[in-house]
């Protein structure tokens, strides 16, 4: 099935959509923008979920659940709120056989329903903080969608949080955007940058919303998870105050965080390659497949001893899938299961069954390890441990080597490939083809004014966007900005992004 | 807070909602027919959910997941699917500011969307069976709700399954009611009776429906999960045929099979008592609290010594809460857990940390039992294992106490309390109050002769409905139909339900 992947050289968006089709991951559904989460993808996000889910129960935070349903009034107590996502609403007008007398709104984020039943249950400060979340579906009517990075309806979490003070609130802005940097870096081998949105680019009724960024293997970033600090909005717009310990009355202070099957988007395009899926080992169904090599005359005997091995793998706690289907070829199942991006394929022949030895191949770099079978669970587990340090090195090493400090716009147009035109021009004139290279852009690492004009014109003329304000590249603002030379405030990563 | 729940004896319904309500399960919503469900409720759906989505793993399913939303037409394509859903649809006719072509209904169950992707994904018998299940809401549009047990809005799983032949499809039907079985036995010590729907109450495009039905504590049914065999009804209707293994062509069988959150509602309602909520040790958020008793003069010595104990549990393995709070008395803590349901209270004051003891108060039976702090650990074990095991038991023996074989109509009239009226008159007459019993009915157990005549005049009558024919009780059926004495052909249950 390999050959059915178009190479990322020729097509990358091709390449993305063939992957995801082919590995069986997800598939277009009968309702456009809305997509059937296939089982292999799902398991994707099921590991990514829980392993998620328990690091917001270490922070302190608890499942929830709330309707998915919210009367069209409730979007619009927040003004910013409602003008952000009215484009984007899914609307219930009939139901149980009637018009009903309000419209509801299919839920495009919940901080609205959430945040009028925080009215009934905050009283004092004793009831403080809340620190809630809430696996859903969510939809957003998207004109142009694409499997897992933007359908209309999604799966994703929501956590909605409410504290006493304007600290605690920033605090748990924070800490939840740490919880996802390193559960991005250290599980989805996603190297991530951590910063704060433009004003242009924050959630709609937020303060301030910080994000993750990552970068795709086309350069393009992806914003991989986000977390608002709400300031009092909510809490205004739904009426709920509380005692403070003062005594007084005041505002409760909010935040929401979220990811989205999105991720599982991001995980495919910064690892993947062209003969398939490349998944980190915490990820993967399988950790392992081992496939047998046999013919009808030794087929007993080499099935038994890769039985064995099987056996070996899983009593050491490995995921194992044993191929040992007779009606394809040992060259097909390696493709098919490279395709389905497995970590580590196990060949076991008739010479390996003789000599005790079985031949392990990591999906990533190729690599050949001829080990004996006592010793395959312990190589086993070091060769996922070095793919899943690997992997986020690779990423790492790609994120940078593609990221540019820039000084002027004439080097954000040069970085993104309008200097192409202006090379063409050169190659009429007989000079050298560089700077033609066909994947230009990347990240474009400059000093910002924090103007909302220069940030609009150039977003107008590349489709390029400040992804964010590095928290940790804030130091030594000194200078002019990049975009249009007014004094600068901070320094932003500017890139074109899914 | 013990005090806010009506007893039983006084109001059955109200006091289901005060447990809810107080216990901090659920909440009512804004949008009519929704409901909230609280950390402390979600927390026994998750824990349902994850034991259940292990069983389902370990009998071979998948997850998957499917569109929320339907195209009006496909719901069109089952005939008796559509007559049986369209009363209780919500439908989105407006999305992204625009009116759709088509209106989407929002899922009530997802056969139809299933069914129209398994047609892109079967073509041979190679490819079956497909088995698999989906985590999801779905929306009912009910008249009248009761949280968890009836919400237009639910949280469920459906699984749907695809085979090659008939057989495997009813096996596949058996196989999930057995899993059903089990689980709600031993994880949610519900005795529930595992038998055949009616034709008059099975699933709209089912040709048969299995169900369990366990009895509340008003002696009322609820039907705990179904699972349905559905014969090639979806796969004709979404012309999905494969190639058989003799190289012709047939339609493909199917299952499905579900349970929702209304099985939160089944266990309140089974197993509480009019302190407040009796939960299974299994799906407790916490097994044990841990209430020091101190004074301001001892309450180092105390908080220390429960703190060892907290320890001593939790190295166990155990779920232990630690309620040190001082600001409320011991008295109300004691009161507050019991209504909250957690199954062992450990009390540990200051002559318990002198003589090196805890007290253990068991929440169902209200047994205490002085135990050595080394001990502790042991014996809440002990405990709790007891109680998963008495709370099953405790509910069968009510259950079968109030399940009466019937003969004829008026012996199902007198057990639901139609005898009331003829007592009342004979009161008047001076005759004795035998018989006026409060909470009449139960399981009515009776021969039926499988007429859908006889079966609607009862409901109609005494809104009476055959909960199923159990699979285990339908030797030696001769005998003639307790409601028209017609030859009979089953062995029915018979009761009024939620």
């Amino acid at each position: 099935m390999a050959e059915k992947i178009t190479p990322r050289s020729v097509d990358y968006s091709q390449w993305y959509i063939d992957i995801v089709l082919n590995a069986k991951l997800a598939d277009y559904s009968p309702v456009k923008g809305c997509m059937v989460i296939r089982p292999r993808g799902y398991a994707i996000w099921e590991r990514l979920r829980d392993e998620l889910d328990r690091r917001f129960k270490e922070t302190g935070h608890q499942n929830a659940y709330f309707p998915m349903f919210i009367p069209m009034s409730f979007l619009k107590k927040e003004a910013e709120h409602i003008e952000g996502f009215s484009p984007e609403l899914a609307v219930v007008t009939h139901a149980g056989g009637e018009e009903l007398e309000e419209p509801l709104v299919v839920r495009p984020t919940s901080e609205t329903i959430i945040w009028s039943k925080y009215r009934d249950w905050i009283q004092s400060w004793r009831d403080l903080p809340l620190l809630y979340n809430q696996w859903a579906n969510v939809v957003r009517w998207e004109k142009r969608t694409r499997l897992f990075l933007r359908t209309t309806e999604f799966l994703w979490q929501e956590g909605h949080t409410a504290h006493e003070t304007k600290e605690q609130a920033v605090q748990e802005t924070e800490t939840m955007l740490e919880v996802y940097r390193a559960f991005a870096e250290e599980y989805l081998c996603l190297p991530v940058i951590a910063g704060r949105k433009s004003e242009a680019e924050k959630f709609a009724g937020a303060v301030a919303t910080y994000s993750i960024e990552a970068m795709m293997q086309d350069k393009k970033a992806l914003q991989a998870g986000t977390s608002h600090f709400l300031g009092q909005n909510f809490a205004k717009a739904f009426d709920v105050q509380f005692q403070t310990r003062e005594g007084g009355l005041d505002h409760v202070w909010a935040t929401s965080w979220g990811v989205s099957t999105r991720l599982v988007g991001a995980i495919i395009m910064t690892h993947s390659d062209d003969k398939g899926l490349v998944l980190p080992p915490s990820l993967a169904q399988e950790e392992i497949v081992v496939v047998p090599i046999f013919k009808s005359d030794n087929k007993a005997t080499v099935l038994e001893y890769a039985g064995k091995v099987v056996a070996a793998l899983k009593a050491d706690g490995r995921r194992v899938a044993f191929d040992d289907d007779d009606s394809s070829s040992p060259g097909w199942k390696f493709a098919e299961w490279e395709m389905r991006g497995v970590p580590i394929r196990v060949e076991a022949g008739p010479k390996d069954a003789a000599s005790g030895n079985v031949v392990m191949v990591r999906r990533d770099t190729g690599e050949k390890t001829f080990v004996k079978v006592e010793e395959a669970a312990a190589k086993a587990r070091e060769i996922l441990a070095a793919m899943q340090k690997d992997l986020l090195e690779k990423a790492r090493a790609f994120r940078d080597a593609n990221t540019r400090d820039v000084a002027s716009l004439d080097d954000i147009r040069a970085f993104y490939g309008k200097e192409k035109k202006a090379k063409k021009q050169s190659e009429v004139d007989g000079e050298s083809h560089e700077g033609t290279a066909e994947a230009a852009g990347g990240y474009a690492r400059g000093l910002w004014c924090g103007g909302r004009e220069c940030e609009a014109a150039l977003k107008a003329e590349l489709k390029v966007t400040i992804r964010n304000m590095p928290f940790d590249q804030q130091a030594d603002c000194e200078g002019s900005c990049c975009l249009c030379g007014a004094p600068a405030k901070h320094r932003a990563i500017f890139a074109k992004s899914y």
